[in-house]
């Protein structure tokens, strides 16, 4: 949460001489820059849908082409046992000098409500200086970023001041099933000092920031059978549990009045940020009003006693993804349906486990149903879960990132808690004992995961500036 | 809700001498009746959907060329402004003879969810002696009754004892919109003494039974807004409220765990039934144990205080017909959704208004949500309504109902109290000054509004010989 405090002046990447070339190629490229990232946004490479899966690997086959015509070596598309990740690298800096693990995930989210896009989803469009359409964010867009700078520098001839690796996934918007595994089989290729990922965004255009922590995440579906098929509300309504109104009141049953989760036990384990750090997030220049604008909403609500930066990014939450049960089509259907149902994510802070926090969901959700005659069955089956993270910013890499970000924005990063998941980052840690710089060029309204999800091309280009100057900026500090 | 004590013995319809003819010539043509009828429930005829109007026109028509060939007379599809009504009649009984109007519906329910269906819904298949699909029983069999049995009637030069007309209508599955404005502009052309009904079920094969109450319906569809988009759920989440979230406290808000209507004002107007209506209830042989088997629920749950029969019969109740909000597809979607929606039926008893009952659900949603900041907006928007029915059981056509019930199923019929909603029989009743006689022959396991709808042929067969019976029963006790 702190604010950095780093002084040293920084000097411009294209003013730089040992980015300036490098910054010329990129700024002369900008228009194939472009065009090639529509290429790759117009594959609607949706993970979660099993239907995808070709487009997936298309999507994955594209990037290994990118990778390698840009210069980079051993590109290749690897199995998973689900969907492939695609790897390359250049490891020509020398033995002393640090590895780097760029992260991105080539899938997106499902696109609808298809109806609420303006453009297309999968049809990206300008306007006003962004790209739209799913993907261009989260991730797509910001894995380009580090694809097109390691092709600018490596042009002509160019090299890196630090070894380069570039793994990138199909499975992050479905939980990465498969990656933990991969990563763990994988250990010896990937093996590296430092991952970096751009797959948050900054406060704002004008503040860039880096995320010191994320939150974790179980993400289980609920569904409470009753009657045995779906029955005339006329001649049974009145006495058999409703299941659509049992799961209305057991989804009622797992928050109280002030926002505060009633899953015994749900808070166990979370570590609660200290005196010092809240009073330091209080300056991190968080606009609660733009906050609101940027949700579309007349008033927050959450967890009482509690700021919104740190509803969303201190504090775990519960919230119901999607809800259905019975007659969903337009008119009146007097039916009592046979069974209800709710995916619902728990997004969870430091130290809460996604695998414990799932079952103490599902024994309170058993635990409420058991005074519930008629509800004859309630399964909660997990989808996936992340561990939260929290990053140390005085890592080197961490340094790299707050000089190159400052000295393309022109203005030192904040550190910032951000309120997603990227469970990967966990995974790394673990499984290459490498901590995780996660450099962000999103902006706040770029609606991830919503209808008409953009990103900024000027964030696009100068992202790219970023990473050429962070290599350097690493490799620095590293010697140092 | 007294048991019928009427002990004249009676005669079969097929040892009558006024309806043996009869009665044969329906037997003799049981396979075309059969035939006939699976062409018309091949006929889609789901009012509620638009795209199948053009299958409602062809049901109607349909159903004006069998009643003409079947002897009826001034056999026309009537426009109301929606669906088309049928109407035929005979009226040469003379001005002494009573006149009955036959009232069906040819629209039936949707046949969602279709793959819970183990033959198509529109596809009739015969199996264990009962015919599949929608609107077997509900209510294209029914209806069918009493087309047979006029045709068997007036076959060969018959005659009628009573002037008949017939009404059949195709908008009941959706709220019978146009038909109020339809009877009172035709008042003239349905004028008649009694309206006969065959569109509710008897207690079972072996026991015959009246309707002598129907609850009405108050029908309406809530809209839960939250934020102006969907939105990223790890970014916005616990700070936004969800109306998901919130839609499930609504609904919760509206049941104590007695299972009672907490809507303020909801029982105002309800009529307890006597001590002594509440004693004959309990003699009318309704089967707890096989109601729940029928429901596939290990256990009834309702408004506690009230027996099974009391709760589906004599009792308003609440029930959740559809829910949906968010990512409703396979997988995990992490979005925190713009909305949220629920249809909401209400069964009423007498003296409830459903208009007035539409009314207070929604000041009762609209004050919850009060309290909820960042529910930028609750809708209730009403979908239809119908008025609660208690029939005269003592009304002549009833003790000819009565009798005919007895002589073909060879056992006097109870009175019972239905659930279910027929809101135009309130309109008869204003419109007409008629009563209406509820003479159905479907069974409480016919799965209505629900997969795998069926109806016994042999309550069909039965019902035809019902009817002829009916007819020369209602001369009778008119001309006593």
């Amino acid at each position: 949460m702190e604010t950095n405090t780093k002084t040293t002046p920084v000097t411009a990447p294209a003013d730089d001489p040992r980015t300036a070339d490098a910054v010329a190629r990129a700024r002369a490229e900008r228009d194939r820059t472009e065009q090639r990232l529509f290429e790759l946004l117009r594959i609607p490479s949706v993970s979660t849908k099993v239907e995808h899966a070709g487009d997936c690997r298309s999507a994955a086959a594209f990037l290994r082409e990118e990778l390698a015509d840009g210069g980079l070596e051993h590109a290749e598309v690897l199995e998973t046992g689900g969907l492939p990740c695609v790897y390359a690298d250049w490891l020509h800096a020398g033995d002393d000098a640090p590895t780097v693990l760029v992260y991105g995930h080539y899938d997106v989210q499902p696109a609808e409500p298809l109806e609420l896009w303006e453009t297309p989803p999968f049809e990206p469009t300008v306007r006003d200086g962004s790209v739209y359409g799913r993907g261009t964010a989260d991730d797509k867009g910001q894995l380009w970023i580090h694809v097109v700078a390691l092709r600018a520098m490596l042009a002509d001839g160019g090299t890196l001041p630090v070894n380069v690796k570039v793994i990138i996934e199909g499975e992050e918007e479905s939980g990465s099933e498969h990656l933990d595994g991969f990563v763990e089989r994988e250990r010896e290729r990937l093996a590296c000092d430092v991952v970096l990922v751009s797959d948050t965004h900054m406060l704002s255009a004008e503040q860039p920031s880096i995320v010191s922590s994320l939150r974790g995440m179980a993400y289980c579906e609920v569904t409470v059978q009753g009657p045995a098929v779906d029955l005339h509300s006329g001649i049974f309504g009145g006495a058999v549990r409703n299941p659509a109104e049992a799961l209305a009141n057991l989804i009622a049953s797992c928050k109280d009045a002030d926002g505060r989760i009633t899953i015994p036990g749900f808070y166990d384990d979370v570590v609660e940020p200290s005196a010092d750090e809240r009073e330091a997030m209080t300056k991190i220049g968080f606009d609660d009003d733009e906050f609101r604008r940027d949700a579309g909403v007349s008033a927050t609500w959450g967890e009482s006693g509690w700021s919104v930066y740190e509803q969303i990014g201190a504090r775990p939450t519960l919230e119901i993804n999607g809800m259905w049960s019975g007659y969903i089509e337009p008119g009146a259907k007097t039916v009592l349906p046979a069974s209800a149902h709710a995916k619902i994510s728990m997004r969870l802070v430091a130290d809460q486990d996604w695998s414990r926090i799932g079952d103490l969901l599902e024994r309170h959700l058993q635990t409420q149903a058991k005074d519930m005659p008629g509800v004859e069955r309630v399964t909660v089956e997990p989808l996936h879960g992340g561990r939260p993270v929290l990053v140390d910013t005085t890592h080197p890499a961490m340094k790299a990132a707050t000089t190159a970000l400052e000295a393309t924005f022109g203005k030192p990063p904040v550190f910032t808690r951000e309120g997603g998941s990227i469970p990967v980052v966990a995974t790394f840690t673990e499984q290459l004992d490498a901590p995780t710089v996660l450099m962000g060029f999103g902006l706040p309204d770029d609606c991830l995961h919503s209808p008409n999800e953009k990103f900024s091309l000027d964030q696009l280009h100068k992202g790219v500036e970023t990473s050429i100057a962070f290599w350097h900026a690493y490799a620095d500090v590293h010697d140092s």
